[in-house]
């Protein structure tokens, strides 16, 4: 991972970008992402989304990953590690006896 | 990576959640939440924002990623790849010389 | 509807609230009424959708409205106007012939 | 605004789209205009997102009272009254004595 982030601090870098990179403005374009790999399943059922245009889906995906590995290292943050510190606090919300096969929020399990 | 994502994996399969877990709706979780992180600095500006809840922000930046890898691992897509791929395309869309400091989109460069 | 705009502008100079409001965090506020509108059908089918929370959906889509209306009334826009001028632009960009019953961009018609 | 309503539901009926306008779908493409807009001031700071495009801004704007009228006219709600119950709720969680020139959440009011 350490080596895709350089690779990523390194693109940022080069075109002196950091100036625009804090993290109101890197959730902003997060979600900007978000919505243009939503856009790949509008008007679609969830089935008919299987056969989405997937290279486009790749591309969105690949830039949410990328705004959000640019925000965890300006904070500092090890993605693996606050990954698995919130699988344990889900996993809290989401004990397995009560949320099996369940669609339900916690707050109404 | 790999051993993060299969711990995201187990999570998922011992609540028995795949049947819920397409890609349209892992986009519609991204973007939701993409919003909960963005909500942190909402009536914040850029500099207030860098004060703001930073453990909610780590959480909510753990979120992301997990269904972004979710989805990742259920299209059979590396994320280092995807990751470089883009960073390629990015740089031919945005060449050092002319957008270097700028903050404007490559169709306006 | 112009007594609902002097409702809604008379809520936010009461609070002196109007130097919080700009185009850009305004946007970011409709953005994220959006969500958690979106939220009521997480992990739900469009079907089982029918059966949400219609009080929360009623409340997050006054919110993207009240937002919708604060933008429009600062930029001096009336919301029927541009309402109508969308549809005319939006009915050449599918046509009626092409469009009908189909749910393609109309990139792809 | 009936008039408005009106012209909103011909157009959609015309191309026999109320097939795809389910509570779910609609809250997807209301989202996904709201990022439509928000992209307008994307790495831009407040106050530089007061000179963006307004042409486009108008027209995302009017992209997302759309839909949002396309959500209320379906459900039977009548735009008016559900935001001034709107308005009456944030009155409540918002009292003017101590919101007053804050950007606070009413949580930490």
């Amino acid at each position: 991972m350490d080596k895709t982030i350089k690779k990523i601090n390194d693109f940022r870098e080069e075109r002196d970008w950091r100036q625009f990179h804090n993290p109101k403005d890197l959730s902003i374009s997060i979600s900007l992402e978000a919505a243009e790999l939503l856009e790949n399943f509008q008007w679609k059922t969830s089935e008919e989304g299987l056969s989405a245009d997937m290279e486009n889906v790749k591309e969105e995906l690949a830039d949410i990953l990328i705004y959000s590995l640019m925000l965890a290292s300006d904070l500092d943050l090890d993605v693996h590690e606050i990954i698995e510190e919130k699988l344990q606090k889900n996993a809290l919300k989401y004990p397995i006896a009560s949320s099996k096969g369940s669609n339900k929020k916690y707050t109404d399990l």
